[in-house]
């Protein structure tokens, strides 16, 4: 939590944080100044002092609406700096951050954050070292860096924030079902009342206008991944292939708040009209993995435990899994969880190696998600939520929604 | 141009593009993958060679549909790398680095992109030049990188999908003024049928609604902003603030295609019902600069004569600009223009001063956005177009929309 950075900061011996990039996409960023519309920014934070947040002079407003302190990025005249070194866009910048650097005492170690276009700011940092002998900077590893753990416990607030996505994506879950079960079955395929076959492109259209209808943006797009694609865990689907029936179709939708903020990461898998007594036993193969590790889960245990357990009960079942055979396409082929919340995949890492020290803590929210993919079978089945562990000690769904493997659709 | 970059490589003297991140979200990644959905994923190419996607496993599906060479990254066994670096994850990102430049045979000056979160790669990249001292890593500055210079002209196919997005902006911005209209006037502000009253927040969740419906994203959100935030040009307005007749409402919008891709960039002002004789003077001066200085528009010209020619016609006008009063924030206190593609903001750069050398060529797709301010009168007023300089020497809108300031609104 926020409270928490100085403590980080004093405990990895870091002098001062540097954010740079925009206010929205830019998790770091957003962290701090919430959703405000604000380019080219930075963000300095010094070790025991509040924030500070540079911004252009044009969105003055904007960064006076984050109730951070603030400074005016035109005081250090970029224009005129641009001429002392001859139109050198890099050196320019470096000379602003001296100034910046001079007047806020920044010394020591800074760690560097943001999302941003890389290769310029490299070069600026670089130069700005060898010219600030007193200064060093730090990148962190992401997973690992004062920022990520951080964020990696969320307040109650934030975890009411990501709740509130987790209705929408219910919500706009069950507005597909209902829209694939208002169609008919034709010839292996789903068709609409005047007969024509719908495709998976026209569905996650739907997904995109009723995820804007309540408030939601989809900046990375829906996974709706049928037969053979819902069997490679990444596949999105192709926009013009028609909706078969019978088949396991892997739908997972991790949309965010409006305008940037916290996501929600959420799978079901069905199969539409009926399933095959594959697909139903792949199905109940990874609902009694999901009951059985989920009754497991505790406070202050290492994350690792869990994928080792998801990995020993998929093998105990037959099916092959990274554990035991690390390079294999069928099985289980990717992690349980991941912690979730400005962005998609952020702490605690669930990986199964020793190396992997992260701990389960109170104020995690992380989904939740064993998995089954038989590509050349043509089929996969994942379940995910997204759980909260709260300080109580209760490891929980932010919200519920039926697992299902089988909606029911008339013949046409 | 894609058919540019070997050209502007061997200018640069550089022998490699790296570019690093996900498919979308990350301009010079997707020039490259169009909308594909990847995460963590490299693209490398050599001068004169095609270039190579390395990728996930799970996403080989995505990756194979760009058309382009791929690599899976599991052959290079990032969790075997670990346990010999001892879980040092940036350590192990060096060494999976290291097996690829030996296998690709990279050496030299390798010009590092993509938007990514900045810190753990710039130590990565640290840690490599000092391994191999053969290979040099090279930021350009953005606006004078090789992949920017390519991506400055664009062929026809990109231009066809920016005037879609156009199209689509458009027929949204129509939607905006009928819904407004639409609308009554009572007691300074609109109210619906109801007697309710409009919020700018009610504008805002339309915008992204309609948006939505024709295909199109809306990452950076949308400015509509009224009376004194009109008077600050980046002041996106704010969302519990009723709609307020008789003021200039600044509406700014800049989608992007769905899944991320072109964006478009348009802005109109509007006064609602009514104008005053000091806004509707204000517009008329916008205008008479945008026709001006647009009638000059020429193929092979310095992109900066167009933005002295717009602060020489304002202050003929009365008015401050930045060209003789560099850090007002009254008048017109912007650039007339910027690049427009992948991102919102691109190259050619039109600021006045002499470093910039950019020239209006033949291909660029460009904003032409003149405005005044006068935040403490509560007015702001902005035109923009999207121009197109195609290589027939023809500079016009890519769409065309009507450009009056009053919109008639009906009494309650």
């Amino acid at each position: 939590m926020k409270q928490d950075i100085d403590r980080l900061m004093h405990e990895a011996h870091i002098d001062a944080l540097l954010i740079m990039g925009s206010g929205s996409h830019n998790p770091n960023m957003t962290y701090f100044t919430g959703k405000a519309h604000l380019t080219n920014a930075y963000l300095l934070k010094k070790v025991g002092e509040t924030p500070v947040l540079f911004h252009q002079s044009m969105e003055r407003d904007e960064a006076g609406g984050t109730g951070l302190e603030t400074k005016d990025l035109t005081d250090y005249n970029i224009l005129e700096l641009l001429q002392q070194v001859k139109g050198d866009i890099q050196a320019a910048e470096a000379e602003r951050f001296k100034k910046i650097f001079e007047e806020f005492a920044v010394k020591g170690k800074v760690s560097v954050y943001g999302k941003v276009e890389f290769g310029g700011l490299f070069s600026v940092l670089r130069k700005l070292e060898k010219d600030l002998p007193e200064l060093e900077f730090i990148g962190e590893a992401a997973i690992d860096s004062v920022m990520m753990k951080a964020r990696l416990t969320k307040d109650p607030q934030e975890v009411e924030r990501i709740r509130e996505m987790g209705k929408i994506t219910t919500a706009v879950v069950a507005d597909v079902a209902g829209f694939l079960t208002a169609h008919r079955a034709k010839d292996g395929v789903l068709v609409n009342q005047q007969g024509e076959t719908l495709l998976i492109g026209d569905v996650k259209r739907r997904i995109n206008l009723w995820l804007a209808m309540r408030g939601a943006d989809n900046p990375e797009g829906t996974i709706f991944a049928i037969g053979r694609d819902a069997g490679v865990p990444h596949s999105t689907g192709e926009a013009e292939a028609p909706v078969e029936i019978g088949k396991t179709i892997i739908f997972d939708i991790f949309p965010m708040e409006a305008g940037g903020g916290y996501f929600f990461d959420f799978t079901r898998t069905w199969c539409l009209g009926y399933a095959s007594d594959e697909a139903l036993q792949l199905h109940q193969d990874v609902l009694d993995v999901y009951n059985t590790v989920y009754q497991t889960l505790k406070l202050n245990t290492p994350c690792r435990t869990y994928q080792i357990m998801t990995c020993e009960a998929f093998e105990e079942r037959g099916h092959p899994t990274v554990l035991n055979t690390p390079r294999t396409q069928e099985g289980y082929v990717h992690s349980l969880a991941h912690g979730l919340g400005l962005q998609i995949h952020e702490g605690p890492n669930f990986r199964h190696t020793e190396d992997n020290t992260a701990m389960l803590e109170a104020g995690t929210v992380f989904t939740f998600e064993p998995g089954l993919y038989y590509p050349d079978q043509g089929m996969g089945v994942r379940i995910e939520d997204t759980l909260w562990a709260s300080s109580e000690g209760a490891i929980e769904p932010l919200v519920e929604y039926p697992k299902d493997l089988v909606l029911p659709i008339q013949d046409a």
